[in-house]
Formats: C-alpha cells, sequence, structure tokens
C-alpha cells in the first residue's frame, strides 16, 4: 500500500466505533432505481450521530489521542468536523478547543458548544487558521485533530463504506461527495479491499472543483471561498494525505451544478423522505444529472455524508 | 382470538410481502432518546414502497383476490391506500379504481396515477364515500378493498410492527398512529404475540378523536372531516373489523395537538433527518409533547406511518 493508511486502519476503527457510531442504514427506492436505471444504495450517514459521517473519523482519532495521554484537543473548522470532535470528547472525557472563524452562523456555534465544546473566534479575512491553530495548540498544549487530513481521521471515514460493502455485498460504481478528500480517501481504500473492481468517483461542486482539477492534473489545485450552497465542500484543496490517495486510487471525478444540488435534495425529501444537506447531496445529484455512466441493471453505491441543514434554509430550498 | 384476524394471518402476509415490501430501518437517535427518557425505536415506514405502510395491507389483500381470480379492484381512499393499491394493482397487473375526494392533496392523487390507477373525484363534503364506493363497485364489477376495515388489510399492516419487533426485540411500550385503525389494529396483534407485556397505545389528532372517545366509552364514535393536519386520520369512525380489535387489545388511546405535530415533524427534520407527514409524527409527537407516560431506561417502539408530504406543505410548516 502505497499510503499512510491501509484498510487494517480502517478495520481496527470500525473496532472502536462499534456500539459508539451509529451503523446507518442503507435506503434503496425502486422509484430512484427507475430514475437512475441501476440498483442504487444510499449509505445514510445523515443519521450518524452529530448528523454526518464526521463522528467517525473524530471518535475514531481522539480516542486514540486519548490512550496516548492526551489531556485535550484542539481543532479548526466551522462546520460538522467542530461538531464531531466536540461530542467525541464528551463521550470521551476530554476537553475540546475550537478555533472558528467569527464569519460562521451563530447557529454552528451554538451547536458546537452546545456539545460542551469551548470555541475561539477569529478573523478568517486576516488570519490562516492553520497558522492560528498551530500557535494556539503551542501556547494551550493541546495536539490537533484537523478535519480530514490525519491518517486516523480517514481510517475512520472509511467504515461507512466499509459497512455498505458489508451489507450489500460488491458494487460496480461508489459515488462518494469531496471536500478535503477524507471520506472520499476513506471509501476508497475500503473499496479496493472489499469490492476491488468497483469505480470509486469523487463528486465536486463546480464552483468548488479544486480536487478536480488536481485529479486531472496531478498538481495540488486550489480554490478561494467558492460560492456553493454545498458548504461541506468550500474547502480550498486537497491535503498531504488525502491527495496522493485520491491520485492513487479514486477512478474518476466529477463536478455537479448548485441548481442540481438543489433538484437532488428535493428529489431525495420528496421521493427518498430523507433530509440531506447541500454537501451530503453531492454524489445523488451527480448520478440524477447524469454526470456518471452508469449502466443499466448496474450496482451503485452512494455516500450520503450529512444531514445538517437548519429548517430555515431547507424551507427556502424546498419551496424554489 | 376474539378477532377475525389472527397472528398467523400477519406471518402469512410477511411471506406474501418477503422481496416486495421494504424491511424498513428502525431509526434510533441519541438526542431523541435523552429528551424522551428512554431507548426509542422508530419504525420508519416513510421509506416503505409508496411512501407510507399501506402497500403492506394493500399488497397483501390485493395478491389474495387476485388468486381468487378478481380481473380488477375498487377502493375509496384519501390518499396513501390510494397510492399503495394502485402500485399493488401494477405489481400484480390488476386494474384499479379510485375513489378519492377532491380536497386530497395534490402530491397525492397524482401519484395515484402516475401508478396507472383510474381516479374519480367526488365532493367529500357532500358524498358518503363508502355509498359511493359500493354503488361504483356493483357498476364496474369490481371488487372493493377498503383503507383499513379488511382483514387482509389488517393483517399486511400489522407486518411492521412483526419486524419492529424481530429487530429490537420486546418493548415496554408501543405508540401507533390512528385513523381508521387498520396499522393499529395489526401491530397491537403482533404485539401481543411478540411482546406479550409491551403496552400499545393509540394515538389520534385532537380534532380527530373519534377513536379515543370510542375506546373510553365501549361505543362507536364519529367525527365529521375534523379540521387537523394529519391528512390521514381524518376518518370518521373506526370499521367493524378494527373497533373490536382496538377495543379489547389496545392499551390506552391519546391525542395530540396539531401543533404538537408541527414540533415533532420540526423535530423530525432537524434531529432526526426524517421527512415524516403529518400523520405518521402522531406517534412521536405523543411522545415529545408527553401525552404518555414513558419510565426513564424504558423501551419504547414507534411507527412511523409515512413521508407522503409535498414540499411546498412542508416548507410551509418547517418555516414556522
Amino acid at each position: 500500500m502505497d499510503t499512510s493508511v491501509s484498510f487494517s486502519d480502517i478495520q481496527s476503527a470500525a473496532t472502536r466505533l462499534s456500539g459508539v457510531a451509529v451503523r446507518t442504514p442503507v435506503i434503496t427506492s425502486r422509484q430512484l432505481d427507475a430514475v437512475a436505471g441501476a440498483s442504487v444504495y444510499l449509505k445514510a450517514e445523515s443519521f450518524q450521530r452529530t448528523g454526518s459521517f464526521k463522528f467517525r473519523g473524530a471518535y475514531n482519532a481522539l480516542s486514540q489521542l486519548r490512550e496516548e495521554g492526551a489531556k485535550g484537543v484542539l481543532t479548526y473548522s466551522s462546520g460538522n468536523h467542530a461538531q464531531a470532535l466536540s461530542r467525541a470528547g464528551q463521550l470521551l472525557g476530554l476537553p475540546v478547543h475550537v478555533i472558528m472563524p467569527e464569519q460562521a452562523p451563530a447557529i454552528k456555534r451554538a451547536a458546537t458548544e452546545a456539545y460542551g465544546a469551548t470555541v475561539e473566534l477569529y478573523d478568517a479575512t486576516t488570519v490562516s487558521r492553520e497558522a492560528l491553530a498551530a500557535e494556539r495548540s503551542a501556547a494551550l498544549g493541546l495536539p490537533i485533530i484537523p478535519p480530514y487530513d490525519h491518517p486516523q481521521v480517514i481510517a475512520g471515514q472509511g467504515t461507512a463504506a466499509m459497512e455498505l460493502f458489508e451489507e450489500v455485498g460488491t458494487l460496480d460504481t461508489l459515488l462518494v461527495c469531496c471536500g478535503g478528500g477524507g471520506l472520499l480517501s476513506g471509501s476508497v481504500l475500503s473499496a479496493r479491499a472489499l469490492s476491488p473492481a468497483c469505480r470509486v468517483i469523487g463528486v465536486e461542486p463546480e464552483a468548488g472543483d479544486d480536487a478536480t482539477r488536481s485529479f486531472r492534473t496531478g498538481v495540488l489545485q486550489r480554490v478561494q471561498n467558492p460560492d456553493t450552497i454545498a458548504d461541506g465542500a468550500r474547502t480550498p484543496y486537497l491535503g498531504a494525505q488525502t491527495f496522493p490517495i485520491v491520485l492513487n486510487h479514486v477512478d474518476d471525478m466529477v463536478t455537479v451544478s448548485d441548481d442540481a444540488l438543489v433538484e437532488a435534495m428535493q428529489f431525495a425529501f420528496e421521493r427518498l423522505k430523507l433530509v440531506i444537506e447541500p454537501t451530503g447531496v453531492l454524489g445523488l445529484a451527480a448520478l440524477l444529472a447524469g454526470a456518471v455512466d452508469t449502466s443499466t441493471g448496474s450496482r451503485v453505491g452512494v455516500i450520503v455524508s450529512g444531514g445538517n441543514v437548519d429548517r430555515a434554509t431547507a424551507a427556502q430550498l424546498l419551496a424554489r
């Protein structure tokens, strides 16, 4: 294996997460199958603790830090990773310090604080979060668990796809949303072990297509605050850990428009009865928009990454 | 057994439905457990074919009619049963004629027609649907499968609770929404066989409390076009089949306000990531509103009956 994460790390993560993380259901729909011309299996991480797959990686990494004697942890995130790590810290009895841009919605800060974390605000227009995190980590004596670029985070995220393959068997295609590439990296490593012939395709929003361009060119590309409703995929670039895994193992990368994301959210709501956040619907949107070639009768897995969309936003998107 | 339906009928229904109906997932949530002070198991029939539990009873009854040589079938329904029977007819190759009130939600009429059924509209404020159905049945030479008051329909509906008990074991309390009592009757018969000590509680909207009053008085009570968003529970009275089952086997009946239904739908959306229709959320609303006494640490099942709410209505309810 040419990566810092192996399938055995994912198996170890699964053991650590057993009885702690939710073994989320696989949702099927004949209506969706008819529209897609394929048998589709949706791994619904919207039902995961804290509402997204992020809990898997956060808990896996933090439980190991705890075994190593850490007295707390620090991270930088304005969204699902902050909530997931805060909840993991609450469960493991470790304080969590979160550096969050003052531009982040108050609701996200409140959700993170509700899990007992300490939130420190900074001005995202003038300060680099990585630099600030490094400085605060040294000052507070707290190790960092970043949102995606970390072997134990990647290993934890891989357990979702692992469970999917265990439940439904091998697949022809697996669609995974891509922000910083943690979920995509973990998923493709599980696929290579459990369903080697499966085509693994990463999906990004059109405006945040850095990973797609990085994949095509073999050189790390960036985006700056991309304008997309998929807030979990506004990450500026793949990480040092995730880029090589994506480049070496993923079969293809595609992008979808924000309009396609809204349509897929509406389809999920009305037909599938699932609440999926804009980022979580990337894979489904690629399928519905015909952005991936799925032969009739093929077996397609989709990782639905999360369901954290607030009511007011959802009401607006549903009313469109 | 003092009823026309026995648990062996439910077991036979399960055999007929195997591989046809969805074995719907049981959803759990630690947030819900914390709020409810109990371990809660949601049987999510929103993921059933046609979006509600109604497919179970409709398919079970229609497949037996087909074996007996029927050339088609007629029903009267405000929505979910119509869709379910139409889909069953499509699968079994039998034409379905549906008498539907003009007042039914547009999404439900469209879905029924999309399954190939013939829809005949009538004015529910002036015409008795049973009388009209009897007349049309005779004129068209089609037998009737009513929405709830039919042994094979009740037996089919009982398979949802049966699956729940098979998956999670015995329960202390089971909450089931009640319109005409088909789901409640089937559920209580499964409970008596698989979890005899389980308290089975039916839940109605306050404005449509006929079954609750019938249960308390032992005499069949009626409501007339009750003003509630729980459109599936606007049924005027329990049936000749369902009333005795409810009276003899159900432990209690409670009601909840429409405001509690809206709050429960919002809770389901934001916390549980589930799309549940107003009628489907009755059991959850009773739990969240404290309408049922659940001791801390007890095990509570809730049958979530369906998820067929149109986007526009949902957007309004979510924005409240």
